[in-house]
């Protein structure tokens, strides 16, 4: 899989894209993260990517012209299955969508940044718009990471070991029962009994039974 | 305003904290941004800060002792309004909660990487948990981020104009409507005439049309 991420700031994600699973999976063959900075696409001698908005709002506005050189230029290369846009008015992302992106071969992630692209962009280019919750960041470039981390780790190969997302919180719609490591006891604070029991049957209706209580007591609205 | 970050990786995400708002907003004087490396409260010669959970499900699990050892340190020095851990069982994070968190003074965000952490931390240490989304990262790491970014924006004087947190999405539970910036036409496209009529009252008119037309269009539940 190969995600290209557009950015006027590719330094902010830069090195979270070389580190951990990221940068294994990529050392690994089984995704190519490619970073590109809009800034490299204008023609003006300032290289100016963002202007002030039409109307007086206060904030400045992604240029259109740089992003769709750019996008123009990735789509003469190869095929892409999505050209997404981090915004706070997209989809909402969650796992389903992470489970079925991470099945695509191309994507485009163009990260919004100040008060937005030209809503042209949005109209004429961009195939999916997503935000990574109701809240407001600084710029896309923090959701395109979540997107990028969230999405690779989830290709065959780039875990370690596979049962380790196949156990996560909400891929079966639960959340995950709580987990415990030596020592037994720290602080007058104790493992439960059961998880030292040696007894595999049992340790495992436990599991399922702290995990069905936490999702009911924390997270009804999953077992809907 | 400061923020504590508690991590296995403090690389994935210094370089974020040094760019853009958040670089400003410390370079300024208006938030404080400190990344703490769990590791160097390890005390055994391997600098061991994860161990296999009990009861055999797969996934390393972050041990209570260095984490403990951090937290305590850390309470001796300050007072801390909130100690948070960033986990999908989490109460979910959004713009209210930003809004309430970025008038704390001192917060200490736990990253959970792996399976997570000893549940003994969760139970006796942390007093909020946060989820950022319905999905599985790699880590907190970038959770913490994006709450760091989220939050950090909002203490008044970190942006250059303060109407420009004011007017985001989300902050009058309306999406923003759709910005536009020069050229007037590209590849045939146009900007919609009323934001170049000059009209300001015409203008504002537009605006809150169409930010009411894509909240009921996108996002009908923000008005409820």
């Amino acid at each position: 899989m190969r995600i290209d991420i557009l950015t006027l700031f590719p330094q902010m994600i830069e090195s979270f894209m070389n580190e951990s699973i990221l940068g294994r999976a990529q050392k690994g063959g089984f995704a190519q993260i490619v970073l590109h900075d809009i800034r490299d696409y204008t023609t003006d001698k300032h290289h100016k990517a963002d202007d002030y908005s039409f109307g007086g709002s206060a904030g400045l506005v992604m240029k259109v012209e740089p992003i769709y050189r750019l996008i123009t230029k990735l789509k003469s290369e190869r095929e892409y299955d999505e050209v997404i846009y981090t915004s706070p008015d997209g989809e909402t992302f969650n796992q389903p969508m992470a489970n079925s992106l991470s099945l695509l071969n191309n994507v485009i992630i163009l990260c919004g940044h100040y008060k937005g692209v030209d809503h042209r962009i949005r109209e004429h280019l961009i195939t999916k718009e997503v935000s990574i919750g109701d809240y407001v960041l600084t710029g896309g470039e923090l959701a395109a990471a979540v997107m990028t981390d969230s999405i690779v780790r989830l290709i065959p190969g780039v875990l370690t070991d596979e049962q380790s997302a196949l156990s996560d919180s909400f891929q079966d719609n639960l959340l995950a029962p709580p987990v415990y490591t030596r020592p037994r006891e720290f602080n007058g604070w104790s493992v439960p009994d059961v998880l030292l029991s040696g007894n595999q049957a049992l340790i495992d209706q436990w599991q399922m039974d702290q995990a069905m209580e936490r999702t009911l007591a924390l997270r009804p609205d999953l077992l809907k």
